[in-house]
């Protein structure tokens, strides 16, 4: 590692995100010492189990005191509570940052709160599993991924180059943009995926002439690919839906427009119409595979010979 | 296998199914002879390059002649041309089935064209990848998966019961259920999420203020989960939905009303009920994985470590 490393890294929140962090750090030398706070006492000491930080601290404020670089991975909804916690008690030249997968609300939330003797730059791992809690992390779980920072007008271009270089450092592949636009691409490639796979579990699960056991049983038909989407962390996602609204309904309206299309074509059996809706969206999962994005395994290289034995 | 087996299969189409059905039946020695028909010379040709068969006719006719199992595998939409091709040519005594997604529609389109003395049992193998064509097939595809079953009225029960033991054979568990109900079930586990997936992708690929390359680097954040339904087969699924059209409808009216319903939510900031259907849904992938019709690992297991750099 060429890239000066921090002195002292302070984890506000450790689920799946947060204990990902921890342990590529660790694996990597990216700083002297890991601080970890969450506001459970429980999840305190399952981190402490795992081992994954230095020192622990139920108070946040004591957790940022000396850090010098402070990232937040909380739901997006606490931002604005933690920072006003944590705010007091920063370092001057710290480099604050956090992971939320909305990232307007959280400059809304943070930037009035933080000393001007700070940097502030919010960031987004693209990364993530269906898993959540201190348990879930894994030092590979940014490899490969984007990670977005949204810098705000006049941050220092030192400290953005310093966080961009923890990001590679941690695995990921680095962009910038602005917090407005991340909202609107996540509100496509992650937060409405989301939001329809809760739907159509919950629209199953709903159905009195189908049994629940029949959509367990026959789930490899399709159904249980949403599945994973809708087993994610129902606090997360209650805070990004609230927190990234505009964009989130402008893009079920976009989406709910074309599904009245496709059904119209369904309902008066305008075949070419489906067929060429069929046929165009095959080319995508190419380029995702071929952006190394994916894997080209089929069904998504989960129905391995074997495996179904092992279970 | 203690199953009497058959002396003379005879597969009519060689896609995914299809070939599949030849590798399993080859390695479990289930017929003594397999013929195969389809109506592309190239599909055929590449079908005798792969050595999936015995013999290789052009004439679907001329493929059933004395055989004792005559199974369609070709898009629902070709199941009456097939069935009147076929039906002067079959051998009395014969069991012809099929393997399409809608059960009613194929009763509707075989059932008057057949003679009498033949035994119809349709069939549903509830098995798939995205992948298509005589190339994809694999013998454990049908793996500890589901096969539905829908006899019609006056079935022989000898001839149930032989060719239930045929689907066992390959590997798969099976059930018995009328077509209707068979139809609204696999409305609900595939059909929907089949055009739900295909109709995500195609809004994001309308996408003018999020370029396409963006929807492609950040897939992982949920987008790709659903490319792999909509890289599925267009002709099969454009036939899916217009041969099923009545159940998919329904579904589809349900799943919009929902949808509706967690718009408003997400616009009026109704946390609670946002919060009530996200963890109303983990439950489900519960119990799919625990009936060991889905991986337990995070990310399908497709994101294991050293994967990403193998690409």
């Amino acid at each position: 590692m060429s890239n000066p490393k921090f002195r002292r890294l302070a984890l506000i929140g450790i689920g799946l995100i947060g204990s990902s962090i921890a342990h590529v750090v660790r694996r990597e030398g990216l700083a002297e010492e890991i601080v970890i706070s969450t506001r459970s006492a429980h999840t305190l000491r399952r981190a402490e189990e795992l081992g994954l930080g230095d020192r622990y601290c139920l108070d946040a404020a004591e957790a940022v005191e000396d850090a010098d670089l402070v990232i937040l991975c909380v739901p997006v909804g606490a931002c604005e509570a933690v920072t006003r916690w944590i705010a007091p008690a920063l370092s001057p030249g710290a480099i604050v940052s956090d992971v939320g997968s909305t990232k307007a609300s959280v400059v809304r939330q943070m930037a009035p709160h933080l000393p001007d003797n700070v940097h502030f730059i919010p960031g987004h791992p693209i990364a993530g599993t269906e898993e959540s809690g201190p348990d879930a992390g894994f030092a590979d779980l940014f490899r490969n991924r984007w990670c977005i920072l949204t810098p705000v007008e006049g941050t220092s271009p030192d400290a953005l180059e310093r966080l961009a270089a923890f990001w590679t450092d941690c695995g990921s592949m680095v962009d910038t943009m602005d917090a407005e636009h991340h909202d609107l691409v996540l509100a496509i490639v992650s937060h409405l995926p989301h939001i329809i796979a809760y739907n159509i579990v919950g629209t199953a699960d709903d159905l009195a002439a189908v049994t629940k056991s029949e959509v367990i049983k026959y789930s490899a038909s399709g159904f249980r690919d949403f599945t994973r989407l809708a087993a994610s962390d129902p606090t997360m996602w209650r805070d990004v839906c609230l927190h990234n609204k505009d964009a989130i309904l402008e893009m079920l309206s976009r989406f709910s427009e074309d599904l009245a299309a496709l059904q119209r074509s369904i309902r008066w059996g305008d075949g070419d119409a489906l067929f060429d809706l069929f046929t165009r969206t095959r080319g995508i999962r190419r380029s995702i595979i071929a952006a190394g994005q994916e894997t080209a395994t089929p069904n998504f290289g989960r129905d391995k010979p074997g495996e179904s034995e092992r279970r």
